[in-house]
């Protein structure tokens, strides 16, 4: 139970290590850096995935399916993007194993069967599926493709955390081609729009939506926008991507249509995906030391009835009244859970369902009855309030629209206060060590200043803001002139 | 279009790849053994897996998710699953590419980036899932575990057919934890039903329920159960399994509980799994040399309205005429789709859908509004009518359920006129090279004749049925008693 979670003042890290294994959300695998991603947690993730496919939908795209595999040489193709997955890849170079002859019941690779070809373990899937688009588009008529992926993929990081950075994720990956810049422009665009809105709606998480700087592009992208969030301990989180791709993996594989006047030219890119890691950005927004919180529209179960009685009898006589109160919410579409395990108190129950992230928590006892009344508990505030049976229905409908906005207020208010504007670099680095959060600076458009304030500070631009107000100022570092102010901050 | 598709009589083989090509459902990738599921064969698989999900958690299954990668000392550690597998499997050695010395642009495996244990990509993922549940299970109170598994596995085949045999396919995998052996066997015989119930009425295609023999098991299992489908061609094709694991994995890796009596034993376990293989069983159950046949509760597409006009202004009429049609289908979830390009001729458009195998089609012209009529066109029959618009609501609601049944009892009573009984090994002969189809026939129950009908006709024993009645009578091979007819044919 919550016992076991270190608290967030004490160490961030480990509360946050805590909540995902306490939580039943994950845990660490038998594989190195890779994870187990437990039914609470899986619940929660399949919620997110049913949500984002039906917007990917809603926005005209249709799903598919590419290997897991790539080969080498098809990988290298594109080589900015190949140089920046190729530290990070998986391979697979044989076909089979074999009983070991020096120790029978073990196996070994056996040698024989060797790849003539070794294959990659997608990181992402740009080169197979651009290998593939070369044989779905002759002309106009066959743009745009707007296809999605859900899948796995694999990049083998050193350091790994729950959710956040694990050697195996999932995640969805869009792969849009179209005929003229522009469209695929507005593409890139418009996928940003439906992760902004995921995030701020269904994650109840503010975000702050820009375009990545040259040195934290996407390797083979001509341009790289982003939703950045804050967490709770002011480092900020990439909560999802969406790629202009230009030309690139089109002249890399070849990819070209017959345009409206007959002409070749070369097809037009985009990619874009968010993955599990998704759920680290849901627990680093909301939850507390007593447990996870998880806004309503993402809970797999939103309300969970605690009857609390002496005697069968008791229990059986709870379950009557409260029924109909259960079909109603179930009938518009409420999740509810009646908890009658008799293996455990109710106070152990509450516990649970706090440490677990249930919005609303009903409990109900035999003199409830008498009164026609109930308990109301709501996660996010922890507050209580004894309402009656009768109006327990429209209440309940209100309470989960209210803790929803309530959640995502509460982080936009905190994102607002942990949102600092910042004139010189010492102050940048007291900001950065005291305080945290995003801090609006003056920075003088170089690679190299960038890397600099990074190494120095462990602070990156986390993006430039779109539609950012033009200003005139000195950049922190160099003191050279700028217009703009961009997003920095420690991050995840 | 449907010109390209070989006829069944011709070469069935052919016309299945044909299909599957033509009506843009799968291809072949750059990587071997491969394949791409393109969108209109995804949308397909999509309500697959949204059905079985309904009905796994209707069964109390949640989902979850493991690693796709297994140590290989982990992996051997069922020593008969490890023996079933290890031919097939894609081996991971490296975690890193670097670039060629040699040829900049190259990347080449980083020899330095060798791992010190191989990983095994999963062919399926009892060894990884065992391993963990030791982890979750110490006493009765945490059993049954029902979890299932949505995912991708890579089994490196030879010989590789789209969707019925590919290196890598996507599947579930429901890996159950019991308490005792009459659980866990009640687990997969209802599992081993819901297949069933799913095969007959989603996919309307019959199928025959049993047991493997000992030869045909699943490595691993105490017992298989599956169920066994009859292409049109006469092979049977296996379409989904349900093993009894008894406590070969727990004991593989040690996952003991404390019962009632707080006696230590092992966990007795269940696997169950269906594929994208059951992508080939819908193609070969009802398609015909028009093209794809797809059930009615399977069709992305279950409607489409073809506009027949000469101008824009008669294709703005038509379309306002249909509308309230189209709207009051959606409103019943039925899916509708509005043909209006005007690329394409509407012949050209019937031939699409006839390939594509949307059920229902309906033709409306400019004469049709006049005379308040509009042409429905079934695709399983390919027959016509010509009917009310005021009455066509209900009747398509009615000509979809009956689609879907008659779809069901065509293939059974093609099932019916190809099951044959057989006396002799003469005849059983004669019989598969004439007819094909299933063979019940005696057996004298020993593996080795199995394995030399196996070798001299290439058939097997397809499965025990279950209920299957006592009959005394003689092995067909050796003329050994027997005391039931088991099911034979040649298979997919």
């Amino acid at each position: 139970m919550s016992k076991g979670i270190t608290s967030q003042k004490e160490d961030y890290s480990k509360w946050y290590n805590d909540i995902v294994v306490e939580a039943d959300l994950a845990d660490h695998s038998a594989v190195r850096g890779c994870m187990v991603i437990k039914p609470s947690g899986y619940a929660i993730w399949e919620k997110m995935q049913q949500t984002l496919d039906r917007m990917f939908k809603e926005t005209g795209h249709v799903n598919a399916y590419f290997p897991l595999f790539i080969p080498k040489s098809l990988f290298e193709a594109e080589e900015k993007n190949a140089e920046g997955f190729a530290k990070e890849c998986a391979v697979v170079t044989h076909y089979r194993l074999k009983t070991d002859p020096q120790n029978k019941g073990k196996l070994i690779v056996d040698p024989e069967a060797k790849l003539e070809e070794e294959l990659v373990v997608r990181p992402t899937s740009e080169a197979i599926i651009w290998n593939t688009y070369r044989g779905w588009i002759q002309s106009y008529r066959d743009l745009p493709i707007l296809v999605n992926q859900w899948a796995n993929v694999v990049r083998w990081e050193m350091r790994t955390r729950l959710f956040l950075r694990t050697a195996e994720f999932l995640w969805q990956e869009g792969h849009t081609a179209h005929a003229s810049k522009e469209e695929a422009i507005a593409e890139t665009e418009k996928m940003l729009n439906v992760y902004a809105n995921f995030a701020e709606n269904w994650l109840a998480m503010p975000v702050i939506k820009g375009i990545k700087t040259a040195n934290e592009r996407f390797a083979g992208a001509d341009e790289t926008y982003c939703i950045e969030a804050l967490m709770q301990d002011g480092k900020a989180l990439q909560a999802g991507t969406s790629h202009f791709l230009g030309q690139n993996f089109a002249k890399a594989f070849d990819v070209k249509f017959a345009n409206k006047e007959g002409k070749l030219d070369y097809v037009w890119a985009t990619s874009w995906g968010v993955s599990t890691r998704l759920m680290g950005a849901l627990i680093m927004s909301h939850s507390d030391d007593k447990g996870l919180v998880i806004p309503p529209k993402l809970a797999p179960t939103q309300v969970v009835i605690v009857p609390i009685y002496k005697s069968e009898e008791g229990l059986e006589k709870i379950r009557q009244a409260i029924l109909p109160l259960q079909r109603s919410l179930q009938a518009k579409n409420i999740s509810v859970k009646f908890d009658d395990r008799d293996t455990q108190r109710p106070g152990w129950k509450f516990a649970e369902y706090e440490l677990k992230g249930v919005p609303l928590r009903i409990g109900i006892g035999e003199r409830d009855l008498e009164n026609g009344t109930l308990e109301l508990a709501r996660r996010d505030t922890l507050s209580k309030e004894t309402v009656k049976m009768s109006e327990a229905e429209a209440l309940i409908e209100k309470l989960l629209q209210d803790i929803q906005s309530h959640l995502f207020e509460r982080a936009k208010e905190r994102m607002k206060t942990m949102t600092h504007i910042c004139d010189s670099y010492e102050d940048f680095k007291r900001l950065l060590d005291d305080k945290g959060g995003f801090i609006l600076a003056h920075w003088d458009g170089t690679p190299e200043t960038e890397e600099k304030i990074k190494e120095e500070t462990k602070a990156t631009i986390r993006c430039i803001p779109l539609n950012n107000p033009p200003e005139y100022g000195k950049c922190i570092y160099s003191g050279q002139a700028s217009t703009q102010r961009v997003l920095f901050a420690r991050a995840y």
